[in-house]
């Protein structure tokens, strides 16, 4: 079945339908390629919908849940009862929309009919391990269904992206999560030497095992980087020599060597650099031992001084302009409109914002996103979607993205501030939904 | 007579019959414990209504009003009248909608048939002269009429709370006020020394002293600590030794020991720890010479970095993740957004934000704050509002807080973002206007 | 013609005809006085609409657009017609909405039955063309069309206004673009010393050669100051004395010290000073080396700390807490509300924001900043919009400030948020759009 959410008036419908059955391009997540390559069916709805979702981790932990039945000793359906026991308490966040639509589109089912609570727990369950038994359930059928025609799950330089045949009608390539490079432990020098099959012991023999892994990762049709620069990390302009010893080097003006060696490599090969900008990653000391790393309890940090993105891409613009198409991903909301005025401050549009990322994807989160974008850049040029997710079933989050955005001009229509042309707005639609990446990407 | 103000659909009505009639805590504010043990009641309408109000000073000021009729020499009437004169210009202000309620709920006037301007000043300090002298509007009876239940004035540690019998039905206790004691001055030692029978000249006797009224205010029912951490303020982490002599501490470290201090006894006597960040104290040098220091003129500091907070969180956390229950209030909105997203960074629900403080107080900075919840964190989750106010009449605006949710909910309902399941919503509207802080404080 | 722009309700044209027709006070902008004196008329379409306005060369960029067909060889014609390519790309940007008011008023073109886009550019080229022939296109007479009586273009203090006649019915006054002064070069002192007759070798003479061009422009009818204080700007309170070698001073702390100077000027004259805050000037230097400074590509600097301000002002605030009125323009609109805020920090409503400034100078920053300074300052108190541009057909931003302000207001009547009082509209409305500035500077 199709859901109505946010479709509720008759030109956010014909808007709607202008991109409902778009390919889709997901250009940065975290799924797991050889699942995508196998093909693989999750064992049981927790595993599906709950396990690999730590923004539901989060909202029972707000609502003060226990962690024995969020990431704790919990069995898969007490976890599955103690998400589906809080669920109505969640009336507003972004989660009741998700499974709306998850649930219509994947099980048939209609949550305004079927309210999800402790109760129901075990009938949801029912429903939807039965559907997972029924087969046309792995997470390359998920995506299929989905309309993904590309997807680039990031790996880090040391892993090596799968040999082999990837699923019909769809790129399935690794995208590059180079953060981790930034300051090498021991670990990944030794790695990197055995790939390379040389010493690295100075910032050359450093720069030059990375541009090893590059060419990898781009036989194997990578053509996207990712960079996490969390809250904290300040740009040094300050160069650090290729003869260089790297136990000798400061940490942070490496860093800072290695990024802008990557931001270079990403011009030179016409790749796409992801910078995401202001994640608060040690928060309770408590959660990081019980939750691990990942577990969805990360902050947002203080805003992020624009200046120190500007002054990055001054080092790596080529003599005529020319930079790698750069987008500029902020976790702190309040940095989202000097992020987004830089589009107008690089030529050619080769630097723009990118999407509403994590803690902000969601309906409010977006429409600012398109608001801002419309004001203070160019929304038609905003570069589209991406989940960012470890969840195949998050992919209807770029159904919600559409929805979202044809309300948005919809809204607009209506109040006399947009002109109602069907041209100009479903070329937008287009371009936003599909077209901006698919130019770049395919 | 029932003012309709924002109550202006039939949905947001039917909401708001959940919450109009449920009593009321006010966990912060500025009320006098002795003047409602007494019941005092104001001697004129400029007593009750303006001497005791900045935030009515302050849109005098803006205006253009000279101090002499805002905090100076003129007589109470010509103050009330230099008032009545400039609220036509205020439109848009949050003043006119409180003044719309006070005058509603205890004058029996409706200012959109009595206008409040210069004309009319007499007319309308007759009316509430009147009403003052007719008996039951002492402090206790208006909020007694609010529905108050549980009030907490805050006090200084070195006060005493007063001992006497206190209101019928109504839980009136201190808090205590701890921020002067993170740098104390001499005076503040002297006492503290006389209060505890002992000489406190190093960290560990002071945080002995302090630890003795700590027992005193819990002894009176104290539950709520505030502490306002300044725009400046910076959380220092190295600690100070408890053997270490006052006089020859670093201020800034010792304010941060005192911190952990106070964090550490709310955590474990599990008080509630309200933190006020962010406010910008020294502003015009004339107002504060003229006005005094809580003139009402301090203006929003810069954005807090909420990695301050985290590190002063993650150093009181225990071993198995338990904090005090931690409420955030922020001034600057800008701040509002990262501190929320913190709900989900600690275990078992136990951080979160405050109520929109101060100059947020108002229905688009609450409506801000609502949406933001339901975004960032979970707006069931919110602890509630209260007034931090000096005047018994702010009362009503625990009423205004109550419209603007209700009318937040409908429009949500009505633009198909909220299913229009009420038990849901009753849920919602009950836990943040009474459950969720009586649950913990009551 | 006349645009219905977002005049789309009865009430909102009923409040629009309070406006409509006041005159108009643009008290900072960068046109020509030689220009409006001599009321020039711009020799092409490209040259009057086109190229003095980097706002469009901005949009451009973003869409991707070579700089040869921005501010490179391309001709007049070949950029006009670029610049409708991208037109039909632009939905949603304030570009839109200027543009739909230029072409009513001035050139009798609804551009909702004539699209802007490359096929047309010729006709509209054509169309525009034919205008500018016709006569009446002066840059005097474009401003009398949209009601000017006060227009204040800004020079440097090196500079000497022009003598001579201006056009009839019209205030053209200089005002002082004070900041390059802050750090004066050479170049700025030698010509200084030479309009003075005395050597400037010291603080103490710089400041009075300084005075004595304030005098200069004094007598040609200036009475605002504007200082730009770019992103890194630090407010540095030590003095530095008179006797003090301008070569051997500090520049950070020369710069602070003329700031108090020029401060403390504006207060004793009577004079506007405006601060325009937070403009990140480096950004591309590619686009530096082909556009020029002044190209368009300025982005937006970290927030600002409101102590910054509130220090400089301390400063500068006489004993009876007199100061200049003070404007604060920010560019980084999570700066406005702690600007705002001030407005209630100091006396007699002295201090106050500036209109939306720069990339903020659209519908929705112009809309929040409405609802800012109703919430956490006084909407009535507003000192009213200016263009800060470079083109005279901008002056439609005037009207497009004054139909927003009409369609934020009828919102607030519909919405029940602000009672439907026509006398306390109307008052409002014309405080704001024409009366607050006129009682300063005419």
């Amino acid at each position: 079945m199709k859901s109505g959410l946010l479709l509720g008036d008759e030109l956010t419908r014909e808007l709607y339908s202008y991109c409902e059955n778009l390919p889709l391009i997901d250009y940065h997540n975290h799924l797991s390629i050889p699942a995508l390559a196998e093909n693989r069916t999750e064992q049981d709805p927790a595993a599906l919908w709950l396990t690999c979702d730590p923004y539901k981790h989060r909202a029972m932990r707000i609502c003060g849940v226990d962690e024995t039945y969020i990431t704790g000793e919990a069995d898969a359906f007490e976890k599955f009862r103690a998400w589906c026991a809080v669920f109505p308490r969640l009336a507003g966040n972004p989660l009741c929309h998700w499974a709306e639509l998850e649930m219509a589109e994947y099980f048939d089912l209609d949550l305004r009919d079927f309210p999800i609570n402790g109760q129901n727990a075990k009938a949801l369950w029912d429903v939807m391990d039965s559907r997972l038994r029924g087969g046309g359930m792995g997470v390359a059928d998920i995506l299929r269904r989905a309309g993904g025609v590309y997807t680039a799950p990031c790996m880090l330089p040391t892993e090596d992206p799968p040999e082999g045949a990837m699923p019909e009608g769809m790129r399935v390539v690794p995208s590059l999560r180079a953060d981790p490079a930034l300051k090498p432990d021991q670990a990944t020098l030794r790695t990197l030497a055995e790939q390379s099959g040389a010493s690295v012991g100075t910032v050359g023999d450093y720069k030059a095992a990375l541009r090893g892994r590059l060419r990898v990762f781009a036989a194997h049709g990578c053509n996207v980087m990712d960079i996490s620069l969390d809250a904290g990390f300040r740009y040094c302009a300050e160069k650090t020599a290729d003869t260089a010893k790297l136990a000798e080097c400061d940490q942070d003006k490496l860093a800072s060597e290695i990024l802008r060696f990557f931001g270079t490599e990403c011009r030179d090969r016409g790749w796409v650099l992801l910078l995401h900008i202001g994640a608060l990653r040690q928060t309770s000391p408590y959660l990081r031992r019980v939750a691990g790393a990942a577990g969805g309890f990360a902050g947002i940090g203080a805003g992020t001084d624009p200046d120190d993105t500007v002054r990055f891409l001054r080092d790596i613009e080529a003599e005529d302009g020319t930079l790698p198409r750069v987008l500029l991903f902020c976790l702190n909301p309040a940095d989202m409109i000097p992020q987004i005025t830089l589009s107008g401050s690089f030529a050619r549009g080769q630097v723009g914002p990118g999407a509403p990322w994590w803690w902000n994807d969601h309906l409010r989160g977006m429409t600012d996103f398109m608001e801002w974008m419309s004001c203070y850049g160019v929304l038609s040029s905003f570069f589209g979607m991406t989940t960012d997710s470890r969840s195949a079933l998050s992919m209807v989050r770029h159904d919600y993205f559409r929805r979202t955005l044809c309300r948005y001009l919809a809204g607009k229509v209506r109040s006399g501030e947009l002109p109602a042309d069907r041209d100009v707005l479903k070329d937008l639609i287009e371009r936003v939904c599909y077209r901006n990446a698919a130019e770049k990407l395919l």
